[in-house]
């Protein structure tokens, strides 16, 4: 350590995801020395974890190493597990055993996969919140594939649980994975993955307008998905899936995408504050991301882990509200007189395969080819790192024009 | 299975190595069906681990799906792994407990790391024969790295143990990355690592002539490789290396590259056909890549696990060997009279660094820019799928004109 840095405002930011690298990047403020924090080396381009699933594009193309990624703003990076925070004492204690003290904090921890307590889903599911958990994903369904072409010749059944964004994108790729597979496995047939897509509602992507559900539901479904509405998951085995009303889903592999919550941080966060974390675990935040109720002014929670309730609406647990957020705490620290947190919506996006997307903004509904191209560009213009941009580029390139996967290696 | 199968003949190749893989490209021949078996579902282009394993490239860009390298052949993929060679019933036993019977068997299975029973060296050495291996050591260094930028800013020592070329090729990779990786960790200076590369012999590259030698070594003393000729070493903790004589070598990660032995099936197979395997695993095979001293017409062995005595010198373990013994017994398969197999020696090459390699082609003997560009040509050329190609272009013209390496993800 340099020894001026005593004299700099120690701000200790936890997470180097959407929400944390966006305050940092955004603070600039030479009269602070950041650290962040975070469990891995990389920032991970989350909305493209189902790509990496799918074998699509390698780990490496959306993961940016976090070094490189606070670079220009001097801060110091920690290899590091937060595994309590003090605030009465302004410190975070990590993995290591080391006590990090802090002016500020930033808590920008995340979430993870939610469950819901349903029986079996702990054992035999596979959520899709980290690079390792997509690798591994992809690792099972080559075996499976594998496995298949040589006993039996049968589709490998594979359950995707969650109609959301998340397992729209990835019941669609698989499909696709399965169609492009076919010069791998012609035994098997064009459809090796048999896709079955499970949503508990009344419809795909919920938080899309009926008419976009309708249409993923129909894209799915003609590129071979089976979608299946209002099925609610009562077991999952590590050979099927049973939904409400006893039907029985063969199911190689399953994975849940059917929920998140927030990262275990805000439960201990919350109790320090002493307010109660609500039942999705994350943590109620007022206009300036302070957890409500509380009195530690230095105390700034963004992203996933916040909820911020704005006119009656909690804030989504989506990339652009954890970016704008950690903007919002960077230019309060600048500022204090700093207008409140008015979340500025850019709407929402999903695409289903190639050439095929829906965009929702404001009043424009758009889906297939124009919305899958608005979906590649938005896409490229927030992965972080021009190393990686150029190399999606060519990833999506090459797998759009020869019909292949690169990345189909088992390497887990 | 489809019923003709039966009426053609059934070649079983083992390993989907340069010897296996060039085998099956060069039979060619209707009249067989081949079923190839690997434990990996891919090729390994192994003289490009080491930049794997120095964050140069991703695991995927060297690493060919096996079906994809076969498809043409029309040869069955198993992935399993041969645990039993029947010779006496023309059949091989997999790890799965099925029996795969064969009219024609090619073994292919290659070489494993030789630590020649150095103690501690099995508990606390990585080699670098496989993806899984490369991967480790690219997270074990950035990893140390993290922990040096953060506890006492001293420089990592890495030993690696074996100046052959994988050693001379891994030491120079390691001593850029260090440099390269001083934007990341200015705090601990360009020499972040500090590599030591230990040869027991009184040069490096002993396979290279002198002059050459000589070269490798200067070049990497100015990269800042610490090189120790007649450096035998006596045990490896996890903290250090000793060498016989005394010098203790500090060491948070010690990679042996200093032997390889034949594959396991080497022994085993010896142990069917009645001779014995030579010292270093490998089966003595004529000039027809047939065990010596057996009645074993349709056994082949081709590549490292193969030890061939040509005019008094034994064929060494690397590709171009592998591939022709590969294809001339796909030769000797399709014409009985095809004359015995004479290697034609095609030069040797070890890169240093950027612009720097060493090249000894029969009287030619180069070094430098020339060199290495002749280094790029020919590993490009031998790299398998046009896909990897493109892929190791952009990431050595990335790598060389950012000084940047992209690939330092902490992945295990």
């Amino acid at each position: 350590m340099e020894p001026d840095l005593t004299l700099k405002k120690q701000v200790v930011v936890i997470g180097a995801g959407f929400g944390g690298l966006s305050f940092i990047k955004a603070l600039d403020d030479s009269s602070s020395q950041i650290t962040l924090i975070d469990t891995h080396n990389y920032h991970t381009f989350s909305p493209l974890l189902y790509q990496v699933a799918s074998a699509g594009l390698t780990a490496e193309s959306i993961a940016h190493p976090a070094r490189a990624a606070i670079r220009k703003s001097g801060a110091t990076f920690l290899l590091d597990t937060v595994i309590d925070i003090e605030p009465d004492h302004n410190r975070v204690l990590l993995g290591s055993g080391e006590r990090i003290n802090y002016d500020t904090l930033v808590v920008a921890a995340g979430s993870v996969t939610a469950d819901f307590g349903v029986k079996g889903a702990k054992e035999h599911t596979l959520g899709m919140k980290t690079i390792d958990e997509a690798l591994l994903i992809r690792s099972k369904v080559m075996r499976a594939l594998e496995d298949a072409s040589r006993y039996g010749h049968h589709a490998v059944p594979i359950v995707i649980v969650g109609g959301g964004p998340t397992g729209v994108e990835l019941a669609g790729a698989l499909a696709e994975l399965s169609k492009v597979l076919h010069k791998d496995f012609p035994e098997l047939g064009p459809s090796a993955l048999k896709v079955t897509l499970v949503e508990a509602g009344d419809r795909l992507l919920p938080m899309f307008p009926d008419s976009l559900s309708a249409v993923a539901k129909r894209d799915l479904i003609r590129r071979g998905v089976e979608v299946l509405t209002q099925g609610q998951v009562a077991e999952v085995t590590a050979k099927d899936v049973s939904l409400k009303g006893g039907r029985l889903l063969e199911s190689n592999l399953t994975v849940w995408t059917a929920g998140v919550k927030g990262n275990s941080l805000g439960d201990i966060l919350a109790r320090h504050l002493g307010v109660s974390a609500r039942r999705d675990g994350r943590i109620e935040v007022d206009g300036h991301c302070r957890p409500t109720g509380t009195s530690y002014p230095n105390i700034f929670v963004v992203g996933d882990l916040a909820a911020r309730n704005e006119k009656g609406t909690i804030l989504p647990m989506v990339a652009p509200v954890a970016m704008q957020m950690g903007r919002h705490v960077a230019a309060l620290l600048k500022d204090p007189d700093h207008p409140e947190l008015k979340y500025r919506d850019k709407g929402s996006m999903a695409t289903i395969g190639r050439s095929d997307a829906v965009v929702w903004v404001g009043k424009i509904r758009i889906s297939g080819l124009i919305a899958w191209l608005a979906w590649l560009g938005l896409h490229l213009a927030y992965l972080l790192g021009g190393r990686n941009r150029l190399q999606v580029v060519i990833d999506w390139g090459w797998n759009y024009l020869t019909y292949d996967r690169t990345a189909r290696q088992i390497l887990r």
